[in-house]
């Protein structure tokens, strides 16, 4: 087993999908949402803009259902493959990372994120 | 162009290799060493623990050639397309994400860290 170095109570977390290994995003996680990701098998994130622990896909419905965890040789990140359920950004694009720095899009928006939230409470970031 | 939010003045950087989509290693950048990566093609980061920037590849030869950068959706992570010279990893694995939290080695160690280093000064955590 590894042991995970939580500096500053967070370790970033990759997000790729498990099976076209695309990156989805990269979230936050403390020691408390990694056990809640391992207890469910459901990616739990913390947010720094909340301050509170989230299950991704509690506002969207667009759960992760983690198939494997990975740590780097540092042990201070962390690669989640994840079945994606919908898309992961919160825009409505498949993945997060939908633009080059230049602004040029590289990828559809394949949902209407109107229609992606508003069926819960709290805030709809990255939900 | 986007305007990437470089909070704490430091950006994460996922860095995957532009044809297999392979996630080889996270780390991060500041406006200089991203300047840098722009105006040379070769991956710059900035080191938290030795608290400069530096040039991948600078101590093993073992360089990225940045291929397309691209910007999250909130714009405080980005990520680099690579060609990845040699591998990624200080430990002689191609990818920083060797094994699994529970320990499990899932890719091989193709070269010896020992041959990797030593050509030149300073650390050679990453380098």
């Amino acid at each position: 087993m590894t042991d995970p170095r939580f500096e500053d109570g967070l370790l970033p977390v990759v997000v790729v999908d498990a099976w076209t290994r695309e990156v989805l995003m990269v979230a936050y996680t403390n020691r408390e949402s990694l056990d809640l990701t391992l207890k469910t098998g459901f990616a739990h994130y913390y947010s720094r803009s909340r301050r509170k622990i989230w299950r991704k896909g509690e506002e969207s419905g667009h759960f992760q259902r983690v198939i494997r965890i990975l740590v780097d040789c540092d042990e201070d990140t962390l690669l989640y493959e994840v079945e994606q359920e919908g898309v992961a950004c919160h825009t409505g694009h498949r993945s997060c990372f939908f633009r080059t720095l230049d602004g040029e899009e590289i990828a559809p928006r394949v949902l209407d994120p109107k229609e992606m939230y508003g069926r819960g409470k709290g805030n709809r970031r990255g939900g």
